[in-house]
């Protein structure tokens, strides 16, 4: 059976429970989220490749070692990342996960901790403290995946949640999934904040060849703004509760698992571009008959980051030449001489370039096509069978002004 | 004795003559320029690393091998790139060469060629045989560095000259030289046009030593948006005139030539940079103390193509976060425990993080630096002793304006 997407988030796991409070690190808005799976979970993660990792990540890394890949919980707070907040930042993430297991009654190790905000403020642990204890209390009073998925925003403008359901070994699986993340988002590392959970059994180690088969064709493939933060990271925990035969190999069972964990972190990715800092239109970039898969993806990311291609579809300019700039700085293999370029939408589609050359195309179809929200842009290298396709945003006054006012 | 900046640009050298005129690609502005050296000059180049290069890219550096690295003329369009026009777009660049010599009186492999503005569309040959005609009459009858400036212009805002002049083996030797380019800047190859002319005698080999010398340190170190263009080109013509004794080796001679080359191209660089699209401010990064030049190099580069930071210099926000976060991103090898970090303007310095860690700065002496119009943000990693500077502008409202609108 291939996976269907359902309704209600992280609430559709079973065994799995969330919450997301207002604690006082922002104004008004929700800051804690806790994720929290009334059995044992195996967990596994992705996380930044900056070399400048916050304490968050560090402390989340160690646990999951420490706990040889089992976890309860997750806590997280939004609106200070713990970022370059050296020993007493780490002191801090630590206690973040003792205050959470002591109100859960877990142990510290089986809980992992995540921050996105602000770099370089050490947290204040007064509000910490009564923020982390509050949406404990939550989650053992109830379950909101909507409330966890809008007390980690920061400059995101939406709330992103999702779930798939797929049957395995006869059961029904269920994998429900929340993530943050509308600038500071590049490939090479999972892009921002997002977890998942899932009742199916399944061992750590294979769990995590999931998660980055499932990264790498997801999260890898998405850009906001080419920038990675130091706060990023991608959990998943799943509980076993779905009562399939547990899956320790890369059998029909694991691929069914990791398509539907593939089509869920796709969705997650796909509404973070979707609320791409100022973002007014959703772009497609296919890259087909390259050399090899690793060809395709670099040239697929290189358009993706282009200022210059993301302020021409902003403008609504079929500007192509620039997408061949892309491709061309890309370092991908490939002939200039047997480039094929359209560009798509609900709007039409219209050939731009045809043996390395630009075509006499009509500006009129090109309008209609670009006037649309969602626009493709496809690159035949004409050279091999494989193709990769990766996502991002235009780029408006809007990521100007945002970028330029965060922080104050 | 230490070079010393004069007037004049290209029209400071000796026997060195050169225009610019209105062709009609452009509606009233110069289009066509033509630099013309009256003997035979030593040439070196350096080109973009670009995958799809543009016609005229190609012929120069088919040129150049043909006639052993003499070379006597420059043709130059603005308004057009001539670059993914395929066989038309290379019989087209050679006719431009053609079209010149048969004016100039010289052989059409002593003529290089350069063309800049939109990709993918055919010269239109009648237009630009009458202005390479026009500009080559203008440049036997009189001698512009100025026109010249102006007519490689495309959304510059200003035209970019600048001369030099320095003793060598008891001659006054002077270089002068003209650049274009605003947008689709990037390190990583000669990252825009510009055209070096000077008198010193020199052979061709030692030339492009010294040529790829001087753009490591200078064109190789700016950003202006993170994208290289399918047509840039560097070229240094040198005519001998000056009468020192040839340079062809690495001697003082060579260290004299090459530090007077490195400041005019510093120059050019700059004045590029403080052209960048939209750009309010000039953005200086240093990286101290680092492991390795090519160390530094890299983390001062990734902070320069960061639209993160460039947005927050825009907006006069000390996110110090989001320098360390680049310099992460960078692969540079470096500890981020060691990390100590300054803005530094005319209104002042202030440092704003050390031991990798926040420091509670002043916002108000933040604000007095960030108000000023060239920045610099030092980043000391305390790592080593290798150090490298990277410059860029801000990221404006304006960028966005500029490109969403450029091709229409």
């Amino acid at each position: 059976m291939k996976y269907k997407f359902i309704d209600n988030g992280m609430s559709a796991v079973q065994g799995i429970k969330s919450s997301g409070i207002h604690g006082g690190l922002k104004k008004v808005k929700k800051d804690f989220a806790i994720i929290y799976s009334e059995v044992k979970a195996a967990v596994a993660g992705a996380f930044t490749k900056n070399a400048v990792k916050a304490a968050p990540v560090l402390v989340t890394e160690e646990h999951i070692a420490a706990s040889n890949g089992f976890c309860r919980a997750i806590v997280v707070n939004s609106a200070n990342a713990n970022a370059c907040t050296g020993k007493l930042g780490m002191v801090n993430a630590k206690e973040m996960t003792k205050i959470a297991a002591s109100e859960l009654q877990i142990e510290p190790q089986e809980v992992l901790v995540s921050s996105t905000g602000v770099i370089g403020v050490q947290l204040p642990m007064e509000i910490v403290s009564q923020g982390i204890k509050k949406a404990c209390a939550a989650v053992l009073a109830g379950n909101s995946s909507s409330d966890a998925a809008e007390a980690i925003m920061t400059t995101d403008t939406f709330p992103k949640e999702t779930a798939v359901e797929v049957e395995i070994d006869g059961k029904i699986v269920r994998l429900g999934g929340i993530a943050k993340g509308s600038g500071m988002i590049h490939p090479n590392m999972a892009t921002m904040l997002a977890f998942v959970v899932t009742d199916a059994a399944i061992s750590p180690d294979i769990l995590q060849k999931a998660l980055l088969e499932a990264v790498d064709e997801t999260f890898n493939m998405i850009s906001v703004d080419g920038d990675t933060s130091t706060n990023d990271m991608i959990i998943v925990m799943a509980n076993g509760l779905a009562g399939n035969k547990p899956i320790t190999e890369k059998n029909a069972d694991y691929q069914a698992l990791k398509e539907a964990l593939s089509a869920l972190c796709f969705k997650l990715s796909e509404l973070i571009v979707r609320d791409g800092e100022g973002a007014t239109k959703f772009i497609t970039v296919k890259v087909l008959n390259a050399p090899s898969v690793e060809d395709a993806r670099k040239a697929a990311r290189s358009v993706t980051t282009s200022a210059l291609v993301k302020t021409a579809i902003f403008g609504e300019d079929a500007n192509w030449g620039r997408v061949i700039m892309a491709v061309g700085n890309s370092g991908a293999n490939f002939n200039p001489d047997t480039v094929e370029m359209y560009i798509e939408s609900n709007g039409g589609k219209e050939q731009m370039m045809k043996d390395g050359m630009g075509l006499a195309f009509s500006e009129e179809n090109a309008r209609k096509i670009l006037i649309e929200k969602d626009i493709s842009l496809i690159v035949d290298l004409n050279m091999g069978t494989a193709e990769a396709t990766a996502w991002t945003c235009d780029f408006s006054y809007d990521y100007v002004k945002i970028n330029a006012d965060y922080r104050s």
